[in-house]
C-alpha cells in the first residue's frame, strides 16, 4: 500500500494511559480505586474537548483540560487536593509508559516511512511523552497547531497539508473507531491496532471493518505495510 | 545556564547548502560556476521572503519560492531549462548533508536538552533534511507554523508557546548574527556558531558580542552548557 506518512494518535494507541494514571493515584492522597479513578478521569475530561469544539468552552491545551476534569471530579466526591498534589497529577500525563511494541515498531516503519503524531495531546505533551518513552518520530503534528480537537477534519487535514502529501497518502493508525472514521471522512486511510488492555482486562472490542488495516500491534503493521 | 530548550537554525548552521546546491548545479544541465550559481540563488530567495512578511508575496514555502528565484535566476541570464530539471534542482535542497560535527551534537545535546529545529524551512522539507542526514530533533518548529518569516517576532514565539515554556528559557542556536538578534528581541537566549565555510572559503568572518554564547561547533556547545 503506497502511503508515504503513518501519523499515529497517542493516549491509548501508543501509550498505556491508565496504567500510568492508576499508579500517580496510588501514590497521591486520594482514596479509592485507583484504575476506577483513573477511568473517571478519562471520562470527565472528554466532553470538555466537545466543549471546545463547540465554541462552548474557550482553547485549553491537555494540561488546563486534565486540571479542570480532576478538579471536577474531586468536587463530584466531596475531597479536596492541595494545587501541589493536583499538578502532580496533571503531570503524570506527560510520563506515561507505551505499549511494548511501540519504540521498536516505530522505528522499523520509520525505516520506510514518514512517521508523526496526529495526537489531541499538545505538542509540549508529546516532546515529553516521546522523551519518555524513547519514541522517535519525524515530527510532532498536534491538535494545538490547529487550535480544534479530533475528530474535527481540520486536525487530520494537518497532516497533508505540513507533510505536502494527499490525504490519501497518509496514513492514521489509532486503537479508536471514532477516530478512524473521521480521519476516512478527511480523505486518509486508516489502521486499527487492537489495544485490548487500554481499559484494563475488562476492554471492549473494538473492530473496525471500514479500515484498510487491522492489525495487533505495530509489528504486525510493519509486517503489513513493508516491503 | 538554565535553558530547557535548544531551537536551531538549520540552513546554513546545521546543513552546508552551499555544497549540496553546487553540486546539483554541477550535476544539471545549467552552465555556468556551480558554487557562483548557489550563492545567486541563494541571494535572489532572501528578498521573496522579505515580501512575504511585508505582505507584497502571498504566503509560499520554500519549493515555491525556490522554484520561483531559480526561474528569476535563469531569465537574468538568459537561459531555460525544462520543467523537470528545475524540479529536481528545487528538490536538491530536501538532500542537504548535515555539517560533520551536527548528528552527534544534536544526539549529546539532546540528552539534557529538549532539541527543535526552528527554521524558516517549512514542515515536509525539514522532515526531509533530518531523515537525510540522520539528525534527531525532539520536534521539528517551522515559520510555516506561524505562516511568517523570520526574523518575524511570531515565529521565535512559537518556540516557547509551543513548548510550554518561557521566551528565556529558549535559546536560538544560529550562525546569522540578525537571525539571533531578533530571538533575543523576541525574548529568547542566543548562541552563535561559527560556521566559517558556509560561503565558501572566503565566508565573511561572523561575531555577536551580545549573544550568550559564540562557540565553532555542537561539540563545543554540549561541553559549554552541559553538566
Amino acid at each position: 500500500m503506497a502511503v508515504p506518512a503513518l501519523v499515529f494518535d497517542v493516549f491509548g494507541t501508543l501509550v498505556d494511559w491508565r496504567s500510568g494514571i492508576a499508579r500517580a493515584f496510588d501514590e497521591s492522597k486520594v482514596s479509592g480505586d485507583p484504575e476506577e479513578l483513573a477511568d473517571a478521569w478519562r471520562a470527565s475530561f472528554w466532553p470538555m474537548l466537545v466543549a471546545v469544539n463547540k465554541g462552548e468552552r474557550p482553547w485549553g491545551n491537555f494540561d488546563e483540560l486534565h486540571a479542570a476534569a480532576l478538579s471536577n471530579l474531586l468536587t463530584e466526591r466531596d475531597m479536596d487536593l492541595p494545587a501541589v498534589e493536583r499538578a502532580r497529577l496533571v503531570d503524570a500525563w506527560h510520563r506515561l509508559d507505551p505499549w511494548p511494541d511501540v519504540r521498536t515498531g516505530l522505528a522499523t516503519l520509520r525505516r520506510q516511512r514518514v512517521v508523526a503524531s496526529l495526537s489531541n495531546g499538545h505538542v509540549a505533551l508529546l516532546v515529553d511523552l516521546a522523551r519518555h518513552g524513547d519514541m522517535r518520530f519525524d515530527c510532532l503534528l498536534s491538535a494545538e497547531l490547529a487550535r480544534t480537537y479530533k475528530p474535527a477534519p481540520e486536525v487530520y487535514l494537518l497532516a497533508p497539508r505540513l507533510l505536502d502529501l494527499e490525504p490519501a497518502e497518509v496514513m492514521l493508525v489509532a486503537s479508536h473507531p471514532l477516530d478512524l472514521k473521521a480521519a476516512r471522512r478527511a480523505g486518509l486511510r486508516s489502521a486499527l491496532v487492537e489495544r485490548p488492555l487500554e481499559y484494563g482486562a475488562g476492554s471492549p472490542a473494538r473492530a473496525d471493518p471500514d479500515a484498510d488495516l487491522s492489525v495487533r500491534d505495530l509489528d504486525e503493521l510493519a509486517q503489513r505495510l513493508l516491503d
